[in-house]
């Protein structure tokens, strides 16, 4: 029934925010264009590079980024390497957190892991050369020719963004890593609700504050732009993750892609084992509010983050 | 027998070049003040690091990154950064490398390597950490407060520098993990002269050429002079690697800190293997020579450069 599905699909679609709509359909080509750009001389890698961005859930960090650029007044281009580089980073985490040695997962939205579609030597280079290749993207939109790799760099207004890019994803990659050691590191243990979001502003929410601060940058921000962002960030980024914790109670495994009650059964402290379910839905809902009041000097450009805030709280996947 | 002992290490560190003298000298504190202020929540996690980066071997590729930017008019402070960023991106790959799914290692100079003298997981992260940090160090010289994150960059002049040595370390950091790969492939297969000098163009050649490269843009190169030592570096690194495996076969376990004939046991193409023995020191010592013609251009300031090429070709371990 080609129509019905079709229709359904619609559906779906028009229930998304235009933001992460519109992210999603120029998100797919730039992605397309930069993993070609930047392939090597082995297939295999490639093509573990490749699979493991392909699937793509909702690229929620690169309609971060570029909500937060459409906020300040910037445009959809000047904010491409910083949704690529984020989304680089994101893929590389997730493919390094799967492996056997970390959480030893076998699916991922649904999919083999990459280590599981490949072998586990590929996943770990895939995910290394994806974390390079975030920082690639960075300087990429630099030159006009990013195909050569000795193209020079001329304009320094645009460098002085870049090296601020950097920067700040940097050290959010640098704090994702200390992150995911604190999550390994209290599997078992009884931890308070405010280590468990030291862990999550670590681990989930520092690359969601660089999203926001990358599409900031690239818009030229003002310092108390930047400020007010940041500000909406870490509340949605904890929002994000407390909400991700209700769902693994609540959802069903068809719908999450992943197995619900995951959480539980490799004994990891979530907000609704602290809290109660209640409470950490209201929490969520407390979390969001703040990220919207966050935004409100930004005015009508920022209603884009408005609707995805309220709209990554409404999911149930 | 402390004053002979002192004797003997004297005598070693006089038939050293004065840059990987001078080198040493400075890099410790350099880097320990770096890795300090970049330490994040978790003592495990800054322990494997600090472990990974201590273990130091030579500091070649800083020596290069300073030589570099001497031999051009720059100074040592403007090459900091240029150092600290290529020995993070060398010290994360040696961690992955020695990972069992990679190469297995148990011995690195000597040592229990990273996932032996922690575990696998935490060598994993902080490979994935150093690949960070590798690019907050480019960053961090642009601000007047590295330890603030949101430390604002002022300098056109340096942002410019910064994005072009970001976007050089991105590139090699990217090609590094297709020779590994291409590395793994060719175990046990029977490849040719010119396959072998890709995976290693690839694996150790191309942070080579970005340590030189990166080293000259600090110090503000031409053109021409980044074009001269980017052909020395090219030349050198396969120098170096061709060096390699003669020292694998003619080398004793105990001077190598790694087991000697390892290439033999892991059935890993090598030049000697390939060649012969003669003819693979005959190719070495081609390829210095080739290096050091690079650089003729570049008159008297590049002197440290010859020396180390020199040395690094004489060297036994």
């Amino acid at each position: 029934m080609p129509i019905a599905s079709e229709a359904a699909t619609s559906l779906a679609a028009a229930s998304l925010p235009e933001l992460l709509v519109q992210t999603q359909t120029r998100f797919t080509p730039l992605l397309q264009d930069f993993l070609a750009r930047h392939q090597g001389h082995d297939e295999r890698l490639n093509a573990a590079i490749d699979y493991a961005m392909a699937n793509g859930g909702k690229r929620v960090r690169p309609a971060l980024a570029w909500g937060a650029c459409l906020s300040v007044g910037g445009s959809w281009q000047a904010a491409e390497s910083a949704a690529l580089s984020v989304e680089c980073i994101h893929g590389y985490s997730l493919v390094h957190d799967d492996l056997p040695c970390m959480d030893d997962d076998n699916l991922r939205r649904g999919q083999p892991t990459c280590h599981r579609q490949f072998d586990e030597a590929t996943a770990l280079l895939a995910g290394d050369a994806l974390q390079a290749l975030a920082f690639c993207a960075l300087s990429d939109g630099l030159v006009d020719a990013p195909n050569a790799d000795a193209a020079r760099v001329s304009s320094s207004a645009h460098a002085l963004i870049a090296a601020e890019q950097t920067r700040a994803l940097a050290q959010a990659a640098r704090d994702m890593v200390y992150g995911q050691r604190l999550d390994l590191a209290a599997e078992g243990q009884s931890i308070t609700v405010d280590a468990l979001s030291q862990i999550h502003r670590y681990k989930t929410g520092a690359l969601i504050r660089a999203a926001v601060r990358l599409g900031a940058l690239a818009g030229n921000a003002s310092e108390a732009q930047l400020a007010a962002l940041d500000h909406y960030a870490d509340a949605l980024g904890l929002a994000f993750q407390v909400h991700d914790d209700v769902l693994d109670v609540i959802g069903d495994t068809a719908t999450l892609g992943k197995q619900s009650g995951a959480d539980a059964a490799h004994a990891k402290a979530t907000y609704p084992a602290l809290l109660g379910l209640g409470a950490a839905q209201a929490l969520a809902r407390q979390l969001t509010d703040d990220a919207l009041a966050a935004l409100a000097p930004l005015g009508e450009p920022a209603e884009p983050l408005r609707t995805l805030a309220n709209y990554l709280l409404a999911r149930d996947h």
